[in-house]
């Protein structure tokens, strides 16, 4: 019989280090022996990167939220269906940069939109497939925005105000409060290798775990 | 006051002539004074026009019938707010080349999506936006494919075989007569001017009727 595999999400906002943890936690995984799938939101199948294309084009300010919430639950469902579920089944790990918290954080908090009405999407595209482990990289919105000032041209949601994204972390850490189990919180204002270093001990309890 | 504007649909098959009676029925409206807004599904916004290049592009074959649902509900909760409400909210009338009907037909009947899972989808993207009218263009599925065949190439959904627009067919006739109230069966099998006339009948309650 086959173990289901680990299913571990990465949260946080612009400049928060997302990328730089994300290619050291791969790392670190796959050297123990981890058979991995790295994945991200929205996007990761052919469909879901033609959707993040629509959903992060700087030229479309009208977008509705609801339109936005149903374009991004139309990529995980493509997801979660076509990689995810297949991974897990087959003992793959899989490491996804965002899931549905952010969801919660960007259009719940970001938009307003009643959490409520998201958890029912939740439910109905996804069945509420949770990760086992949550990585929230946590940073004030002002050291964030300093760090990814350098970039290049913002996206239609990177564009946002300030006040958008300090909701879009005090949701972050609200859901973080309420689902301590599956959230780790990591501050972010670390080095990059005590960031790694904090994820590696964050996913030590998933290594032999009964599925 | 301005008195709300009405808001009607039209649905069919491949091939049973509705760019036909959209092109006639918005003639008739606008020359009995109508103030008239034509659009379609999915697409009718910038941002439906995107979703809709994903949703009929023939080489997705491996979209699950939930992300199609999700994007077609996108482009309708976009549909709706930017367009549509608007409209009827001026007093307005609203011609829309499909709408929620066909998410019943296509995804509920054609696919097997259970018609409570795409009720919750329609509650929670329009708020339950009915038409006040409803044609249905019925038409048997060998007349209408044989009637479309000389188009070019099929779109995503048009590839699918005769079985699965039977059930499309046989969808629209069960809401339909649910709904005797809201839907007109219209014989697609008459002539053009035969149809257009019974399509006229149709919409004669709708006007002076208070809103």
């Amino acid at each position: 019989m086959t173990l289901r595999g680990k299913f571990i999400s990465l949260e946080g906002g612009e400049g928060a280090g997302k990328s730089t943890l994300l290619a050291g936690l791969q790392k670190h995984l796959v050297e123990q022996g981890v058979a991995l799938v790295q994945t991200r939101e929205p996007g990761g199948t052919p469909l879901g990167e033609a959707v993040r294309a629509i959903v992060l084009d700087a030229a479309r300010h009208d977008m509705s939220a609801e339109a936005e919430l149903l374009l991004m639950f139309a990529s995980r469902a493509q997801l979660v269906r076509e990689r995810i579920e297949p991974a897990l089944a087959a003992g793959h790990w899989v490491l996804c940069d965002r899931f549905t918290d952010a969801s919660y954080a960007y259009q719940g908090g970001g938009r307003g939109v009643p959490k409520e009405r998201i958890a029912l999407l939740e439910q109905w595209a996804t069945e509420g497939l949770t990760p086992d482990l949550t990585l929230l990289l946590d940073l004030p919105v002002a050291t964030g925005r300093a760090r990814a000032a350098g970039r290049g041209e913002a996206d239609r949601i990177e564009s946002e105000a300030d006040a958008f994204f300090e909701r879009v972390r005090a949701t972050y850490r609200e859901r973080a409060a309420e689902q301590p189990q599956r959230f780790r919180i990591i501050d972010a204002s670390l080095t990059p290798a005590e960031v790694l270093d904090a994820a590696i001990e964050a996913t030590r309890h998933l290594f032999g775990a009964a599925a």
